[in-house]
């Protein structure tokens, strides 16, 4: 196989002419097809089926007794915060449980922080700047989030570790305007990349300049392997951050949205007992309780940790050949061309695809028009900026393995036609 | 009955030594009653568990076929907008639902206006001062948002009618911090008035100094009837705010709270296109949306308007006779005697008492220490300061009838003898 960047103008106008007559056959097809959004398919949505008549004819009691279809109990049901502490890997104490998702909790959090401040320090609406570390590339609605409250973002590369923590120890202990970071330390979104051990130690020991600075931990991808083998292994960080001194420095997030179904999960919050109480200060204003029945349902469904693993794994049966599928394809068709890089993920929703340089816009548009829409270029990074152009989230989950098959030949395709025209201009 | 205000000093003694024995006596029993909140019963809970098993074994797609097991639809599937439409008598286009609870939309809203304004206006944290009128005796929940954000709150007396509109009228157009109104306009909370149609008419055809002041239509009680015959009529404020030339001017807030399950339901507002596309722009970047399920358990439960009415009347042939309960007490009891008013609603949750000035907290530390705990006194009010320390929210709804009739009966014994000392004070 002969690297694209080795070959002459000629046997590059000869490739484009074969890969434009494909291309021209492709879009004559007329496909729909859908690699955009980490959204769970309908036969994994099936598994779950059982939840929507645990509740029936059943005591609706929680385990103190409480009534779970009236109001009461704020931060959630004892057994809800038991299953999703084991899954958050703390004690019930240390968790909240909010409503049907941990992006809004994420949202709320920042909000607050903005008109009431963290802990008692300054509300952030009173300050010239404030600004967020993000790992690029990273989830695009953390960084939606951030940029709704005038937060100013800064790139912090991802290393296979996970983030520099060269670049984020130097930051944050440097700048007091410096109040959070946004991570998802678990098969990152959109690389698959865990947190080494080091990494996540390194975080529990950073020394911020801002007393209200705040890891953003959202583990939204726990339990979510695609291997019974073959898993990632994340280390706990509340803890580390309880051994090293800094037991306030993290909120962890998580939430069952692709676990039971997304919209109609619950979340949670993990954090040490000075910031849940700081999180109940509003909480008590802002709701009477979140949605008990649905806690219920949950626990009474998935019962326990094993309950849950047990689950994951009937997921990771279906998403596997899909993962795999994307991955075999992408190493025939792109392998040793040297017009692309991707991520082989043990887990979670995506693979990670770097273009050459100034390409990724041109692929996505490509593939659009071939009938397969893909996250937008650039949408993995703060304020959908891509410096380098090169890097496209593939998600694909939520088509069969046919259309997936179909997706990935169209998007290989794409690749290499945008790589060839950009070979052509230079 | 001779009024007590009439009573010579000996009589008032002789009548408190015959009430302290009757009081220590009560207290002797160890009673547990709770009079406090505006909870559904468990009986009036049992009518919807019917919701419970609705989706077992259905097809779960919205009737435009999107899977309500999975991501997508922001502000809500087309029959949840078409059921809470009808219940809120607004075309659907004008409806986004929401979670679990309304108050949290209210909440929200306050947030999002604190942030990042009101429909381009400046955001209120970046004024001197943002004030809020506040109908009193009102609900604390409400008054409890505003205080959070460090919003003045002003008194507006309740009159029959509703708040007094003169000094709203006045108010609101000299003053462009008053930014917002607390109104719960049908058997309002806690007195159960319902706002007259002049009233309702005053509301639409306000002048505010303010651009973004917003009518904060709380309408928690709209078809919340204890009778078939006797039910009070609301006309409804957005087509007159719309008729008036003041279509953005409000927002209307409902759930169905008490009408299915509190903290289970599914909540809704409806405001003008230009307002709704407000909520939208920040509800997109907060929340991928909201639980689609549980909006889909309400549509295939109740159907439509026919079937909420249907559920309604089972709810209020288990309310009735406790509001008729406590309200022939205090008649049979307090007729007559010149220490206390109360109010009888047509429908809602609470029955609003006034003492004698300077006596409701001595009555609610009275009805507590003999075992029956009712609403804080001066909670109804903003700061929870009641400047005639008169008003008590009575909640007929969450004891049993056998329950209320002593929790009654010791409420007024707690009555008389609060009356009797203060009297006997003067």
């Amino acid at each position: 196989m002969k690297k694209y960047s080795e070959m002459s103008t000629e046997e590059l106008l000869a490739l484009k002419s074969e890969l434009d007559r494909k291309y021209e056959e492709v879009k004559a097809q007329g496909l729909s097809l859908d690699m955009s959004r980490g959204k769970p398919a309908a036969d994994q949505l099936d598994l779950s089926m059982g939840m929507m008549k645990v509740l029936a004819d059943a005591d609706l009691k929680c385990e103190t007794g409480v009534d779970c279809r009236n109001y009461g109990v704020m931060d959630g049901i004892p057994e809800a915060k038991r299953l999703l502490g084991a899954m958050s890997e703390v004690e019930p104490e240390n968790i909240i449980i909010y409503g049907n998702s941990s992006l809004n909790v994420m949202f709320d959090t920042v909000a607050r922080s903005m008109t009431h401040g963290v802990m008692g320090n300054t509300p952030w609406c009173k300050l010239d700047k404030v600004k967020f570390l993000c790992p690029v590339p990273g989830y695009d609605r953390h960084f939606r989030i951030t940029e709704y409250f005038g937060i100013e973002m800064i790139n912090v590369p991802m290393l296979p570790t996970g983030p520099d923590m060269d670049m984020v120890e130097k930051l944050v202990s440097e700048d007091a305007s410096i109040k959070g970071i946004w991570c998802v330390p678990k098969y990152s979104n959109p690389q698959g990349i865990t947190y080494s051990e080091e990494t996540v130690k390194r975080f529990a020991r950073l020394k911020p300049a801002a007393p209200d600075f705040r890891i953003y931990w959202d583990n939204a991808y726990s339990i979510h392997h695609l291997y019974d083998d073959n898993q990632d292994f994340l280390i706990e960080i509340l803890g580390e951050c309880e051994a090293a001194g800094n037991p306030d420095m993290v909120y962890k997030f998580t939430s069952t949205s692709k676990v039971s179904f997304p919209g109609s999960g619950i979340a949670a919050v993990a954090a040490s007992k000075a910031n849940l109480d700081d999180f109940r200060r509003y909480m008590q204003v802002q709701t009477i309780g979140h949605d008990k029945l649905n806690q219920l349902r949950h626990v009474r469904f998935f019962k326990d940790l094993d309950g849950l693993h047990e689950h994951m794994r009937k997921h990771a049966d279906l998403l596997r050949p899909k993962f795999e599928m994307v991955v075999d394809t992408l190493e025939r068709e792109l392998g040793g061309l040297g017009i692309g890089e991707w991520t082989k993920p043990h887990g979670g929703y995506f693979i990670s695809f770097d273009s050459m340089e100034g390409c990724a816009k041109a692929i996505v548009k490509k593939a659009k028009e071939a009938g397969v829409v893909m996250t937008g270029a650039g949408a993995t990074f703060p304020y959908g900026k891509d410096p380098k152009d090169s890097n496209i989230r593939i998600a694909p989950s939520f088509p069969t393995v046919e259309e997936l098959e179909k997706a990935a030949e169209i998007f290989v395709l794409c690749v290499k036609l945008a790589s060839v025209e950009k070979l052509l201009e230079a």
